[in-house]
């Protein structure tokens, strides 16, 4: 008999999340039926889009409801198992939740190769954020290799992943971070060609005078925005003819209490006849295999570099979220049970 | 010797274009060069597009600079011609701006067939507003046969001819148009499934209303948008999964004295996975001759109806503009000379 410590949703937050807009259960797991697979969480993730699930309304999947658990992305190890394809022991990753344990089916696990890396890199590089930046860069962003690439939250799980594969395809390529030591680690360690530090430069004049340097001023071919606001106005300002933007995210309007800001700019998308589209990571689904296997590849032969932040404690789960909210974390954000 | 009257820009408007914006201008016609064609303008167009070209700042053409004549698209006979392939009496289009001669080379003029359609309809359905509606909405907007299209300034030279072309490849048109009058001739003449009166209905709710009447509410698959600002917003707020949005204008901020706005909800884009792109017209200029034989056959067999405003004279051009910021036009606005 196992007790499950469980993270639910008390809330909905007003602006930023607080400690009192969760509260932590505790349950007895039941008995597995025929086809049910216990898996202990080993890892969770933490994801901007988590913000957007906690509130009310329409959106590309449906709001965590008050009192359920709050939905994450983990990985985690099977104990039992009545499905015969899972084992005692195999790494699974799936969505299942903020909590120690979770009884899943067998199809909504994915069983991990755990050979050559470790199970958390499925949370960060070889999971939902490496995802998200191959397809949105590759496929939503019509990226063609040697394409101008900016990327803002460059140092984060996502646009680091972005910077790189273009790099490898190529490209010059611009990064936005914030703070002087996140941007050292983008342009030595990850191998961009520059990094803006938004906390310290003008970022529409920034941007202008490194495509002037780099690519003659003919501007951003591809703009892979995890940030909105200002940083997408900024990109905007500064897009090449027959540009394209990846709406990826838009942290920096997620805990906004008033009114989101649409970029006042948007008419750049007429005068350089540029197309702004937006991606889910779900939707490639069918091809998450094709794109892991890329990826490892790369790890592999050391073209690809990440960084996990870890925290340590189920109920430090608030704590972590902030830090994801606030940039405190550098890496990707990853709360260990 | 001939003496040509112009329209020269004096003034840079701060808000709607004013009289005093403009200068009147008298001077004689050169004598023509070996290669160069004078054309006497007899109707030039008006075009939500020439306030951009009043601003300055970089755009898709540079701006007109102060003390030049104000730039127009129009349509002239030949009066006199140094080149071969023009003819004293041939009706050509061309930018040939707000002034009653102009001296051209033969290349920047399209000889026009006025065999069975009056030489102004070549600045109306046509023209540039047939050709970006028809390029906007097959092209850009990457139309399907039997979508669900919304166009705003429906009732406009731009927006009626997008609902007429996607009513012949068999889809669901909303129309959004400013006054009974316009909403009438939208769903009566043109043939819209339904117009939205914006003056008189909260357009958020009229739209989705109309889509769970037409569509299940799916919502709308093409946006063609000619107005930005709220109706942008509206439009957004009930796109369909994959939807595509035309920016093909903002006429509803091109006279904003403030800040342009933009679209607050433009993360409509990320959870429907849809695309906004800007298109520009000139861009198709290679396939024009094709587009103008489509429209040419369509309107010879009835399927599409079009209005042409017509006021006359060419000091009426401040009054003419205003007519077209104002909504005051009904159909396309041409200044007859």
């Amino acid at each position: 008999m196992y007790t499950n410590t469980q993270i639910l949703l008390k809330n909905r937050p007003n602006g930023l999340p607080k400690d009192s807009d969760f509260s932590v259960n505790e349950q007895s797991v039941e008995p597995l039926k025929e086809g049910e697979i216990l898996v202990k969480n080993k890892f969770i993730s933490l994801d901007p889009a988590m913000r957007g699930w906690m509130n009310e309304g329409r959106s590309y999947i449906p709001p965590v409801q008050l009192g359920d658990v709050m939905r994450a992305f983990t990985v985690g190890e099977v104990v039992e198992s009545r499905d015969e394809t899972f084992q005692s022991g195999d790494y699974v990753s799936g969505m299942l939740n903020v909590q120690e344990y979770a009884v899943s089916s067998a199809k909504k696990l994915e069983k991990l190769d755990t050979s050559a890396l470790k199970p958390s890199n499925y949370l960060s590089a070889l999971g939902i954020p490496g995802l998200t930046a191959y397809f949105g860069l590759l496929e939503s962003g019509e990226y063609r290799p040697g394409e101008t690439v900016l990327v803002s939250g460059a140092a984060g799980a996502v646009g680091s992943m972005v910077g790189q594969i273009a790099k490898l395809h190529g490209s010059t390529v611009i990064g936005i971070a914030g703070g002087e030591k996140k941007c050292d680690y983008v342009v030595n360690e990850l191998g961009f060609d520059a990094c803006i530090d938004y906390k310290k430069e003008e970022l529409k004049s920034a941007i202008r005078t490194l495509c002037k340097q780099y690519n003659e001023g003919k501007g951003v071919d591809v703009y892979f925005d995890n940030v909105g606001g200002e940083t997408l106005e900024a990109a905007l300002a500064n897009i090449a003819l027959n540009a394209k933007i990846v709406i990826c995210g838009a942290i920096s309007q997620y805990n906004s209490n008033g009114e989101m800001k649409g970029p006042a700019n948007y008419m750049s998308l007429l005068v350089n006849r540029a197309t702004m589209r937006g991606m889910v990571v779900f939707d490639y689904v069918d091809q998450y295999a094709k794109a892991q296997k890329d990826i490892a590849d790369w790890i592999a032969s050391g073209k690809i570099q990440f960084k996990e932040d870890v925290i340590k404690g189920i109920t430090q789960f608030p704590v972590a979220l902030n830090a994801l909210f606030s940039g405190k974390n550098f890496g990707k954000m990853i709360l260990e049970l």
